[in-house]
């Protein structure tokens, strides 16, 4: 099985290890491709990097070919509807894994993210997907995306904090809500006893789920095949005004 | 790894049908345990049978030792959550995980299901478990549990035409809503052109995905171990009156 | 008329106290049976006592004869639907009745209960029965149900504590989320000068309301009778396989 | 036990019917009270009525003294918070008491009512009221309010094709949506098999187990007494700027 | 274009504010009527005040004639259903109004208002007309209605007081909840650094919007005209009982 | 006033059209930039044009100074949110605009729109934006955006029994959900008797209601200014890898 795990920014590092967290969740047999965009910001806080990442993750998805899966490993961004139209391959928004991990493994969850100002896309995206009803709480940590993993100390203190805030708001379960932080889970998890569930293993794990199913995603509603016509300057990435 | 999949009813043909599903639905190295309740209704339809059935697999489930998740392979059965409660490892509800994938795959799902009576019970436990608000509709063939897979051919054109109603409400991907539909699932496919959803098969591998990710169940909240107190007559299968 | 009040646990203690506060709610004429199951958790205080005492509550059930109501005196407990399944007299649960009663009587209503472990099924339970929309908080006292009326002083101290986060949430009136809490309900009253429901006392009302209208049950759609079929060892309490 | 049960419109002919319906509704040793506004349309079918209304009954609330609770009997119409403002009597509003009725006996429930242009009104009475989400329809007959009741069959006939309409549409249980109904309640019953909630009936049945329970109307919070303050024109009844 | 800006009170004072409001926010050619009602309270402040309003206004405007538009300047207060079925020229509730533009400017609004009692009515508002479902919160100043303006500095305070507890539960932007804080809407906004929306303001540019398009009300459903009938009474300012 | 109106795809007869509509609708004196973005789909229809188009906008966006607010002319499309944060005027998306307008004008709004396939993002569209309550209908013509207007008889009469379904399902209004569709507005206003919002007239005069108030987009939430940060390839219009 062969799975796109797509950063939707375009910072190597992050890419590298959202790559290495997903190997590290992938069963035996599975090979993760870890991409990421030609063009974009080079981390997504707010609206307007996610839209622009939205974008870009679309332009780098029409240049994958033989995959199985693809796992959109930007936690709260747009643009899965997106390539659930392009793709008739699985795709599997890690927002969305998450919460449904969660929902089976506690009562209410809670999210625990970086800065406040991603907190009203973190819910929007939920709304969207029809997840956010057992939401109790959407906590931030003030951690810039970037910051994430340069002192771990720190930023596991951090998460607690936020942790401590969505329990006390009912969760029994939290999400990291953010690609790249397979590395503070446990920390978490052991400091408030309470499972946490990282979003690229959360993608990962349902994308190999799905795809072992044998299922693809439905072309005869909103996500059937993009019209044939002329897309200007689109994709991006080659410019050549190509019809996709 | 060891999943339990228990059927929730006393029926022995549909435990292994349930179990074959099961079995063709996990990955190599996956071990099925096919399980039924040793009290309890032949098949449920509807709420009564339901709380009987809850019971009952929950007096099973205390018998249960060794295994790494539980799937509760009953369609729009009650239990779940006391299941949850009960043990640590991950514990799937059929219900749950089909709307999951459904909700993967589609933009809006539908169920098609048995009884009309049972579609309450089915819309109580996607609302209860946070997972209604994409279904655009709970369709039921009018075919009684067990007739289901009797005559093949009239089971497929039942689904069918409940399948076409739940379309035309809005859906674009279907459940089975019934443990034991797997034969039918890729003729129901074939003729809506709609990805169908195995409940049994969503089920083992969204367990199996969890079981991956080494998560277990929340126990700080509404779902940590239940008190130890006298429950009089409890485990029923022994009658001993234990504690547990 | 006759109403049975159906105690969801096997404590005797209980049962005659929820029987003695049934027999000050009801009206002159009115004959209250205080019942409990024959078997199940002496209280129930989670998920996995809740699905035992459903199933244990409705095997009394199959053996009651000759009522005009059935009150079900447990407080966020299941088994209700099953309940009016199997029955045509007006079932009325606890939770429902005093969440309508608050309703009447103030803008948003609270509850106050035992454990913080129960809120979790209180609120699914108000959820499913469609009466959640006004809800403004479920606050928990700490007390496990069978320690609620041995230290008066500090139950009463408890729940007034409870009310006060409740009232501060936005409700103006409460319910007490417990069978059994007759005693204590005037006290919290005056020290929080609000109305304070009483559960059991607003499930004799309203049962008696019900059948007073002479109307019963629906039987043309979910609460259609059982299906006529095997159920093993069922009814439990008598263990001879009946069928009913 | 004296309760006052107001007819919202100036048709004399409906109050009665209405005083009528109450009383057969009531217990023996309930007085009734049947009364109508001073002023206003006489039938209310609409919201520039209803506001019209729900004034003339508040005005007319002010000059009742001595009555246990108050019976608002106007299905859908405006008032009800403002009642339960003024007095600390229980304030039931039939619209209320139906819906609530009605959750008991049936899994999802219908509303049959008079003219088109009521169902909006009524759907935000019951959305206002937190009852809303176990609604499965609002259908329509088509009758004005004070043609009801003067061709019985015409009537009957019109109501059991709504009633058939909102059974389609899921409901298993249905509310007569208008005062002055109760003459056709049983005959629609029988004619669709399902238990059919006579809203007057319902209101008085519902406030007399309020009354039995000694709980008043919340003062703590939006159902406060009136501030002291001038009211010029009012109350309209006798307009002598009285403070009230 | 000519604007009747319709305060829901007796206080001429308020009238006047409101009308001087309405002229500072009005397009250039746009004549602004400051009306109110001819009896009622002089302030409104809670659901028995609103019913009285809604009424006096609906009598006011059956006398209104010429005009484009209605802008009914009561925050929070009864009878926008009704003016929308007695009239065609467009009906804007200033309530509605502040919701709408703040969700154009921010990501979820908050509601700064008088009296912690007229919270519950406001809440109802913005449901009934569809709006709630981004307010974060709505707080109190514990102001009365015409305490707001005499002392400047003590009401700047306020706001900003609940404006920050507004803030911290996750507005963006706030509205001023009552008609003639435009004097302190610019100070609270300074203070907090976020937008504060005037509902007079709001409803003005809201109406002047509306009749720019040459759209009237909607005639075929619930706002259609008023049947003729006898509305005894009514209209009460001329009390000669004439049908309108 | 200056207002950009931007048509989302690169269609010129389309801007063209939007344009004139957009300049119908203003005030005299209110000046109409009629933009487009550079690259991008010639219409949007489906999800992922609609992301295409989001960044193409945001691009576009970018580059435009001077104007007093912005006017997202895309029905149904992606990208408001980071206009707002991108922006400090004020960002009218036609979506939001044509729904609060209906909302004003009726009980319940219904959309019509070109293909099938657009419903589900004009849904999610509407849910986000937090007026999907009211809505009753989204019915679909079967024509492309770019047919629209070609042979407007033939548009006229789609959208005539697009219209017929959304009132029978509810409605009392309807939204033209598609920009460009100006001209035949008032024939299918004429056809079903009801008020019929134009998109693009009803954000010109949103706009320029926002415009009047003096109020600017919030910027201490979500839509706080962008972080200053690398953005690789973007703007793509300039491709200078500029920060912005």
């Amino acid at each position: 099985m062969r799975i796109a795990v797509v950063n939707c920014n375009t910072s190597e590092a992050m890419t590298a290890e959202i790559g290495e967290g997903a190997r590290a969740a992938a069963a035996p047999g599975t090979e993760i491709l870890a991409l990421q965009p030609s063009w974009g910001p080079v981390s997504a806080e707010g609206f307007y990097d996610s839209f622009i990442t939205a974008a870009a993750v679309l332009d780098l998805l029409t240049t994958v070919r033989d995959v199985d899966a693809v796992v959109m490993a930007g936690f709260g961004e747009h643009g899965r509807e997106g390539a659930r139209e392009l793709l008739d391959v699985p795709v599997v928004d890690i927002t969305e894994a998450a919460a449904m991990q969660a929902l089976l493994l506690g009562h209410r969850y809670g999210i625990v993210t970086t800065l406040p100002r991603v907190r009203g896309q973190i819910h929007d995206s939920l709304v969207t997907a029809g997840l956010a009803a057992r939401c109790a709480a959407i906590e931030a940590t003030d951690l810039p995306v970037l910051a994430v993993g340069q002192d771990t100390d720190r930023t596991i203190e951090a998460f607690v904090e936020a942790g401590t805030r969505a329990l006390a708001a009912g969760a029994d379960v939290l999400c990291l809500g953010c690609a790249g932080f397979t590395a503070v889970r446990q920390e978490v998890s052991r400091a408030l006893d309470v499972p946490v569930v990282d979003a690229v293993t959360a993608g990962v794990s349902m994308a190999e789920a799905l795809v072992g199913t044998g299922l693809t995603t439905s072309k005869v509603g909103p996500y059937a095949l993009p019209l044939v016509k002329t897309r200007r300057g689109w994709p991006v990435h080659s410019s050549t005004g190509a019809r996709n």
